[in-house]
């Protein structure tokens, strides 16, 4: 018991920053969006910009996926089949994955979050039914997401299984050495920050026939061509010795996960996958109004437009980079992790941000260390120089007070 | 190693299956809604009624819940806020959630789906945090949904866990007199048909404090005032030491899955399970569109046209066992199991019906043990007695040629 998960533990450790950051009108807010990553308030009508928002390119609000979303509810009159995925489905769920495996040139299938796409996905790479009957060694990184450590145990049931340090190339290699499979379990891009060591993967992939698990649910649409992620950018192109699993909200925009289980044209491996791959055998798909959304916003992805919001995105990249320097300041990456250290300050910080108009997540334990508190700020396309500039301005003012 | 699950052997031994149903076209058919539970194929323009369709209600297609999902898209503008629920929630997630307290008299909470709902609540429930800090004995029926059973891994991690035969409620005495706090773990209805024993096992918390915790995604709507399914209806309400967890597609009609945690207004354990339950803590909910199919379908369980819509079921029920007695004939709920044994003979049979007009799901291991397989009927008020009859008709016939 407690091999993995302690939530009585978890709850106990956290349980006092949660009564505090709650008593701070920092949880739950009801609010109404105002488009551009803005909201009010329903309670007070305060209005605000919300900096920590994952729509990295604004595709949340996109005229174009709130239209997709609609007319494809309204086209197939329903929201699901009522029937399993696997016995009978819609024209728009084959429509959404074929339009994701057409963009990313790869085998797409979809689920009902990126969190079931962890489900499908995990258990069954552990099987051994995509490494040539062999269950593989599997390492999971130390801050691989909350998702696919929740699974740990389930992948336990089917494997051997290790963890080690945070980007720990070295490590992995020597277990290469000393395994015949091994499979790395990891975030392309990470939720708090920084990126997986792609290129140095590939090449113990290369050298040691390693398996690929990457999450890029903050990857997908940010960076790359046509929005394919810091994975596939990299790699130029997925392989068969890899798997990708992805979120279709987030900088996506629509609804859903995604899980890429290799090349494009790969029947087996979907076969595979959609026979013994947990959650994709009941009845979890995304509703026609979330595939609506995945083929409106797939289209976008290979229009002009796609490489405008990524433009603008590294513009205010840059321009927080220049304005608040951080320790990932220069990755091109939207995600910006403002470390305050106390859990009580970091508080205080966000309250009187709040009330300044600015919305900014205070991210503590199990998310990251005990002591180690901060704001996630995450930068978006759609945010004018103006709002971070002020925002910046803002938060250098209060963190002198405050801290 | 393969305590609980062993994906490699189940793949081996449903192998075959697969492959001679999906060569009989009996898998994965792309089809466009007609409405009342009928399909037309776009492969070949094929028409049939779905005589497995989980809609027990016939509300997948309600005029109202369909328009529902669209207005509540186009009201908040977006399908979700682009932040954690804990964070900031659209109106349309709080409004879904405050109906389903009201209408189930419960303290209700949303997810993407019912596995999702298990996800959240089954290692919660065994860490003990639900049951004044001592983690209980975990019992599961052997026959619990294939998502409850997949989380067995997760619950052991941290809870003693235990598996009986199906509906032995001697057995669960036993195990309640010899530890002090126990759970116990099942469908309300089951998905192959049958239910949990209610009365029997609210003798068991009454006597000894035991702990239920039931899946209803088979049971919400069709049956019970109001649609509150088998476990409310019998039970009267929920308590404290009851927790439910539903499907919002199937006969609710709508999307995602919820969790009743309790009683309504119990916001201590409300904040128990948003602060440490798994995919409730993630960037996991139902999109506006689920949601606005959630208060529409919400306010027609309230309305006269719910036991209206369930007299109509009730009586497509009694007309159906009439026509074709089965093992289940009688019990007043929708799931008929139609045993064939050989798998070979239940797809051919399944085959022969779709040609007449007629989906029906050929059912087979894992789902139920090998050489048990059949086929899974749902009866709906939206099926008139003539397809009733006729669809009785042709099986029969077919079943003396097939089997």
């Amino acid at each position: 018991m407690h091999a993995y998960m302690n939530i009585k533990k978890s709850a106990r450790i956290s349980h006092d920053f949660w009564e505090t950051t709650t008593e701070a009108g920092m949880f739950d807010i009801v609010a109404a969006g105002l488009g551009e990553g803005r909201h009010r308030s329903l309670a007070d009508g305060h209005e605000f910009v919300n900096m920590s928002s994952y729509s990295y390119l604004g595709l949340d609000t996109h005229p174009k996926i709130v239209q997709g979303a609609i007319d494809a509810v309204r086209a197939e009159g329903a929201l699901n089949t009522s029937t399993s995925r696997m016995r009978i489905r819609f024209a728009a769920l084959r429509d959404a994955e074929d339009a994701l495996s057409e963009l990313f040139d790869v085998e797409a299938v979809t689920v009902a979050s990126c969190a079931a796409a962890a489900w499908a996905s995990l258990p069954l790479l552990a099987s051994g039914l995509l490494t040539d009957g062999t269950p593989p060694l599997m390492v999971f990184d130390k801050n691989a997401h909350f998702c696919l450590n929740a699974m740990k145990p389930n992948v336990a049931d089917e494997a051997p299984l290790t963890t080690i340090r945070h980007n720990d190339v070295d490590a992995l290699e020597d277990l290469c050495r000393q395994h015949p499979q091994v499979a790395y379990i990891a975030d392309g891009v990470y939720s708090t920050g920084g990126k997986a060591p792609v290129e140095e993967l590939l090449r113990l992939q290369e050298k040691h026939g390693l398996f690929l698990f990457f999450d890029e649910a903050h990857g997908i649409s940010t960076v790359g061509e046509r929005g394919r992620g810091a994975v596939l950018e990299t790699m130029g192109g997925i392989n068969d010795r890899t798997l990708i699993i992805t979120s279709l909200n987030k900088g996506f925009g629509a609804s859903g996960g995604a899980i890429f289980l290799g090349r494009k044209g790969s029947p087996a491996r979907r076969d595979v996958a959609l026979r013994n791959g947990g959650p994709l055998m009941w009845s979890q798909r995304i509703n026609t109004a979330g595939l609506g959304a995945v083929l409106a916003s797939a289209e976008l992805h290979r229009s002009d437009e796609l490489p405008l919001l990524q433009r603008r995105l590294q513009r205010n990249i840059d321009l927080f980079d220049s304005l608040l320097p951080t320790g990932l300041s220069g990755d091109g990456l939207p995600i910006r992790f403002v470390d305050i250290g106390s859990e009580d300050a970091t508080v205080r910080l966000a309250q009187a941000l709040l009330e300044r108009g600015y919305y900014a997540s205070p991210i503590f334990f199990p998310v990251i260390a005990r002591g180690k508190a901060g704001l996630r700020l995450m930068l978006r396309a759609n945010m004018s120089a103006a709002e971070i500039e002020d925002f910046c301005r803002q938060l250098k003012e209060l963190r002198d007070r405050h801290v």
